[in-house]
């Protein structure tokens, strides 16, 4: 956690905000030992980030002084990232990695390899994956969270939701085997599409291309997709 | 599991290998449902790699047919990587990532911030180092073993082996708040440092700097090391 994040719920004016929940409490105490007056790195949930000092702190509560937040999170990446459900251990660690490196909207989408249970786990309650979402923007100090879309159908999505997408947007499907290696330095808005472990089957391949994406690899080397969805951003942007 | 990996033990002969232990035995009773007759990926652990025909399988051994294995595992990674030890979740993970996206010669590294029980994990074993860069060989269809050297002491390192390694390498220090991005497409033989969570201590950095390294960053957002370390070799590479 290298920023305490700030939701709307936690600020009782302009200068104060109280923290209660146990997770940050114990965060505060545990690994940054924090003792009243210390100034630690603050955020406001969608706001601004700066230092804060710590009022007053005691096993229910910590008040801090936001009245000096003062910075703009850091830029995101110009990118929809379109998923194919990993599975839910996958999943969570995913949503932490690809937050933490700026995505700011994220489908996720079934395809034939995606298995049926996937679509049932805990993990993908609200929940679950704003607590995820909340672990990227505390590790990468930012404030903005990403927005998550679940797309339960594949043909629904590909026919009636990814024209819209791809309106001011290049769309670039990432698959092995494809002809052109994935570019590099990109600055224009981006939908990438990442299949799931096992990949894409033709025909899905075949209605990403039709509706416009462009096919790209990484190389010969099958990454997993934790591996994989971090490369591609890497490399891109 | 993409590729079968048969290491030198396996070998009867130039045509057969058997494969005796439970962890492959498992994985392709439960996830190839592999039958007498299939055709599947096998690799040589520092050799060729190919298709070959599973000639008969039982709860004790699975025997292949080795003969046609005729092609070369995917390029490597021009790069030594030289990363702080990180905590041995973290450790098992990494090792994986970078195993994987093809890294061959790695060095863990003590710095002022890696908690000294790190090295007293059982995570450093070299049975348990070598189980994941097997997993990770086997993920990404690869055959060669990355190398792996702990390097206990910093200074002993920075001043005894580092000048070494940087002949004929150029250094990156990838900390954050240095001047320059981090390049993009090098082709050239590089030494890649990364430190651990919370940094390299200014002392380090200087270290480090006067060995030859150039620092390099990756932007703002500070990133869980398993997450920046891909990160830094997608985009380098």
């Amino acid at each position: 956690m290298n920023l305490i994040l700030l939701s709307p719920d936690d600020l009782e004016n302009a200068r104060l905000a109280r923290v209660r929940d146990p997770r940050r409490l114990a965060h505060l105490a545990e690994v940054h030992r924090a003792r009243v007056g210390d100034t630690l790195t603050l955020g406001l949930e969608g706001g601004l980030l700066g230092r804060g000092e710590l009022l007053s702190l005691s096993d229910e509560e910590a008040v801090f002084d936001v009245s000096g937040l003062d910075q703009a999170p850091p830029p995101a990446l110009p990118v929809h990232l379109v998923l194919a459900l990993p599975r839910p251990r996958m999943l969570a660690r995913t949503l932490e990695h690809v937050t933490a490196l700026g995505v700011k909207s994220l489908t996720l989408l079934n395809t034939r390899r995606v298995e049926k249970s996937y679509w049932q786990s805990p993990e993908l309650s609200e929940d679950k994956i704003r607590r995820h979402l909340l672990l990227g923007l505390e590790q990468a100090r930012d404030t903005r969270l990403p927005t998550v879309t679940l797309a339960k159908g594949f043909r629904p999505f590909v026919e009636d939701r990814l024209p819209a997408l791809l309106e001011g947007r290049q769309g670039l499907l990432a698959h092995p085997g494809m002809p052109d290696a994935c570019p590099r330095g990109v600055e224009a808005p981006t939908l990438l599409v990442v299949g799931p472990e096992g990949g894409f089957i033709p025909w899905e391949v075949e209605r990403l291309l039709e509706a416009g994406c462009r096919g790209i690899h990484l190389g010969p080397r099958i990454l997993r997709v934790e591996t994989a969805v971090t490369a591609l951003l890497a490399r891109l942007f």
